[in-house]
């Protein structure tokens, strides 16, 4: 279903859809045992959930697709990941807050550390801590771009920081100095138009001066940017939806992404009782909460195994403490795979339950790939599993006399 | 996905993706048995090769729509055959390497068998040799449509030719001459454009003269033309998705459509042993190998059910020399179905397997229709397959930030 469809038809109702989604959850079997971190789980309350469910396996972009994080919750959000597509600088400053403008241009900033020869040996500078990247950040707000455009330069966490260039005529469409890869030199960036020329110029001399004000900050001696982008002007879930859309997410990158399709992004702590507790305490205000479980995916990108399988188990038992809030949707799923024996984000599809009093549940005996695998929804878009939710939440209208 | 997106996300990597196409795989039960081909055949093969798979049912073209052997192939190599569709004339001679201009005008030609009355009493003439044949085309090659038009013939094989009209102004918009069944004479070419009256004025003038040339030569005493079609310009494997792309296939048809996306179309015998040696010696040339295996249709077509088992057992008892060439995705499927009990091709999905050792595997127990519907792929476009086998293949980037 479009976005302009979703309007047509949405109305408001006096109902609650919870979309929890556990990062990276879809897994691949373990050479030895041929489970899936799923399967290896002992997880009898997600089973017992999955029993009561509609269920399914989604693609969460298109087949073959292995997504970034942002595709992948847009899609869940409902929003088709191949039309509404955003720059990891706009992600990163939307989610600390950043008031981007519309003319601003955003980039992601990592420290990094280079040797001698300016070869780029570890892109995270050992992981600075996040006190130390607020002392270097400071540093470089003081580099100047000229009286036309302002480069303001905020912390993120560790070694981690936003870019923003403000001034008119600035374009995104310039590459990246990070060459997201160790033993090559940052690169400079580059623009084809000729305001990507212009601001292209203009990050190049940012940089030079960040080198500059680093050269002695080992193991921060330099500075990478990524995904320069301005700020999309997206319809609103609010609108769209008619829904008041609420995340519940620790890490920025998830609380950005959910603003930039108008969640209010409320405060919350790293460990999964905080979350619920963050549900709790806002319960009323909202429609539609979207719950973010990082570990699943720090985990898989670990390529630890058993780490994944125990923050699954975390998960199982906690989830009864989010069935007990008695939200009349509860979607269980992930953003996109992550299996630990590939140590990445991958193309396979995920896992996905949907628990209603108003589901035709397809009684799969487990939560897990292959029992999942003969739900009624069959492998099916991500995009549609909102307008799936709001159908059970009664907040869809007839389409058609 | 469409082909500019596979641009974008496709880059090159040191693996190799085989799709081996059982031509008109796809069959229905047998009316004693309640068995489709595929069941009754005996495959202990591919059994085994289903359970280590991602499994599922194509649709080449869309759900009920029966494919004509182009959109059934180019499905496969990720072409949207809605989008890119060929006439017959082009394929044909693009099977026998014929050199088409781009404003070349090319038909299939078959010589047939009419009676006293014009009446046509069998459409391939007896099925004549190809040497026979190749002495009607040397006849008709003498037909002349003036100066500023040539009419250019070449053999195909046994009844077949191909007429192909050179000259300015020449469209492709004008009717086939031939009915596509016997009892009724042929028809005359029709254009409904300015140029396509034009040039179905030539294809007729060119007929007459066919008929007057071969009125002697019983069985072949007539010819008949389908399939008028322009050469398409078409996006190539190599660009979109960074492939060098290899043909081993023996027929005509299937070398010359290979051919329009960019394939190298490598000379190869009739049989299976023929193919797999040809693809054991350009191993290394490509990257991806597109291997046809035509006579499961044949039989099919000839309604010849227990033909068709054997030919899936044939292949059953092969498959191991291209399991243990290990490339590094490796599909079995086919273009589309054609069961013995309508000895045509039919609308109805079609077996599909990958197995990689990044498959996750949905552990079908046999590769047959039934089977292989509980597949985590379901039903799916068979477009959709060569963007999963290059993800499987390592060959698709991450989509977004």
């Amino acid at each position: 279903m479009d976005l302009a469809l979703a309007q047509e038809l949405s109305q408001e109702a006096e109902t609650k859809i919870v979309l929890f989604v556990m990062d990276g959850l879809g897994g691949l079997p373990h050479p030895d045992t041929r489970r899936t971190e799923l399967e290896a789980a002992y997880t009898p309350h997600l089973d017992r959930l999955a029993k009561e469910s509609v269920c399914g396996l989604t693609v969460p972009v298109a087949p073959g697709v292995t997504p970034g994080s942002g595709p992948g919750h847009l899609a869940l959000f409902g929003y088709d990941p191949l039309v509404y597509n955003v720059g990891r600088g706009v992600l990163e400053a939307a989610g600390i807050d950043f008031d981007l403008q519309p003319s601003d241009v955003a980039a992601r900033g990592n420290f990094c550390t280079i040797d001698d020869d300016g070869v780029i040996t570890d892109r995270r500078a050992g992981r600075i801590g996040s006190e130390r990247s607020e002392e270097l950040v400071a540093g470089l707000r003081e580099i100047s771009l000229g009286d036309s455009v302002r480069a303001l330069v905020e912390p993120v966490r560790e070694h981690r920081f936003v870019l923003v260039l403000r001034g008119e005529g600035l374009s995104d469409e310039v590459t990246d100095t990070d060459p997201q890869k160790v033993g090559v030199k940052a690169l400079a960036s580059r623009g084809s138009t000729k305001d990507g020329k212009a601001t292209a110029k203009l990050v190049n001399e940012w940089v030079s001066g960040a080198q500059t004000y680093l050269a002695d900050k080992s193991p921060a001696n330099m500075a990478l940017l990524r995904g320069f982008a301005k700020r999309p002007d997206w319809p609103q879930m609010a609108d769209v939806f008619k829904m008041r859309a609420a995340a519940v997410a620790h890490y920025p990158m998830y609380r950005g992404l959910a603003k930039l399709v108008g969640m209010e992004a409320l405060t919350v702590g790293p460990a999964l009782e905080d979350s619920f507790a963050v549900l709790r305490e806002n319960w009323d205000r909202f429609d539609y909460f979207f719950v973010h479980y990082k570990h699943t995916d720090a985990a898989g990108e670990d390529g630890d195994y058993e780490r994944k399988v125990e923050k699954i188990e975390e998960v199982d038992g906690a989830i009864r403490t989010l069935v007990e809030m008695e939200p009349d949707v509860l979607m269980v799923t992930g953003d996109h795979s992550t299996p630990a024996t590939m140590a990445a984000h991958s193309w396979h599809s995920v896992p996905f339950m949907l628990h209603s009093k108003w589901a035709r549940a397809d009684r799969c005996d487990n939560f897990n790939e292959p029992a999942l695998a003969h739900g009624s929804l069959g492998t099916f878009p991500a995009k549609e599993s909102l307008p799936l939710a709001m159908a059970h939440a009664g907040r869809l209208r007839k389409y058609g006399a």
